[in-house]
């Protein structure tokens, strides 16, 4: 016989009700957030970080994208209604650590309090209003952090480049001739830094945590089969100010999932 | 000449760049948001009200769910990525205005303001675990309303039926031999009560906003056309208290959406 709380109970509780109702106990778990000072003053600025996604939002590789079908109209249904197929990695969304490992973390399992976190900025949209091919660097890290102490533990880094500003021409893909892209992204030693710092989450305004000509991927191999998520093609950042802003990440919550569209909002 | 700010020039850009850079105008909007005593006292519990979504997740419609496919391995590509397939009204998700009117707002339109608000749960387990037909009343908001004070414009009215506790089996559709769902839902009549208290969301825990049997959809045709969006397979209302949370909707930015899955936080 089994008392309620023990393994046992919980373990018998699975097998009878399966899948979903393990999802529903997950659910109910609950984590403890820190509020920001600025939010202790009883008010707070919310931003949407989140870009309109589709039908010609640039993809990654160009045939990335979203589809989106009407299967029930109003004048013939009493309702609308869509239906989208559309991959994991489009628009402003999610990169799940099984995105670039064989059995990393997939995006429904992502602890709930890892996505309302601490948001730090770095902003180099100077340098990339110059050099398509920069990117957020350990002395970026350092600037940053002696302006405001430790890039904090459990937060999310982001780089602001000023890219989306490039969107609705091809300077946001900025494919040259030769079919290689280059956009600033997170340089693998800037990530480095960052995990030595207990940062959770990685967020960039392009298409990719690494620098668009990247065949490598090195940035994306290191922060993400450590356990961490990223965020592509994030809204506004230029907003916000470099520190002190809650980013909440509306993530799927999609069983296996590798990622996908998500609503990210920042809370000052 | 324009100068920076007025309508003309706000104009220019948008003619310019076309509509995603629309949408990055729209995104960098910000609005202010009360943040509720407890969060004052510098500390939150963040919910997960969020379902996972998979296959034979329920589905209003018996057809209506969401395909999964494999586009990349690890093992083959060097990273993982799937497919959805998915209409836009699948586990918990978001129901805009123009799901059951000719024009209303679409899913990406909704101000940013409406999507954290203050949450007043109408706990009507106890009643729905006899009557799978009941619904929330105008007594029940009258009663909530003696013990909390007015429900909060601005706000998202949800039911809490229990009904979650039915998945993983055919309680939750709960149809009949004759094909009749039956599970509980917000009367009509309480959805004028909480339009006339300036009330802008719904949230359920069950398929859908009207009551199972329902044929003529009154609760969504006195809601959705005025504007006002609905959240349904909504998670874990139970854990929270029946006053004083604030619920975060991570609603899906999808252009001329009619809703979508959804990520839905409660801050308490």
């Amino acid at each position: 016989m089994c008392m309620p709380g023990t393994h046992e109970a919980v373990h018998a509780r699975l097998s009878r009700r399966g899948f979903f109702a393990a999802g529903v106990a997950a659910a109910t778990a609950a984590a403890t957030i820190a509020v920001r000072p600025s939010q202790a003053q009883g008010g707070g600025r919310l931003f949407d970080l989140t870009h309109t996604a589709a039908p010609g939002f640039p993809g990654y590789s160009p045939d990335w994208g979203i589809v989106i079908e009407k299967v029930a109209s109003f004048a013939e249904s009493g309702f609308n209604m869509n239906r989208w197929t559309v991959v994991e990695h489009f628009a402003t969304h999610l990169d799940a650590p099984i995105h670039f490992s064989e059995d990393g973390m997939t995006a429904d399992r992502i602890p709930v309090e890892q996505l309302m976190c601490p948001l730090a900025i770095f902003d180099i949209a100077a340098r990339a209003a110059e050099d398509a091919e920069t990117s957020v660097t350990p002395d970026d890290i350092e600037a940053w952090e002696g302006r405001n102490g430790p890039v904090p533990a459990g937060g999310c880094a982001a780089m602001h480049s000023g890219w989306e500003a490039r969107l609705g021409g091809e300077g946001y893909r900025n494919a040259g001739e030769d079919g290689v892209m280059r956009f600033p992204g997170f340089h693998p030693e800037a990530a480095a830094m960052l995990m030595e710092r207990g940062a959770v989450g990685m967020a960039v305004d392009t298409l990719s945590l690494d620098v668009g000509s990247s065949s490598t991927f090195d940035t994306h191999y290191r922060w993400l089969p450590s356990g961490r998520w990223g965020l592509e093609n994030v809204a506004s950042l230029g907003a916000l100010p470099e520190a002190g802003a809650t980013i909440i990440v509306g993530a799927p919550k999609v069983a296996g999932s590798t990622g996908g569209m998500s609503r990210v909002f920042a809370l000052v």
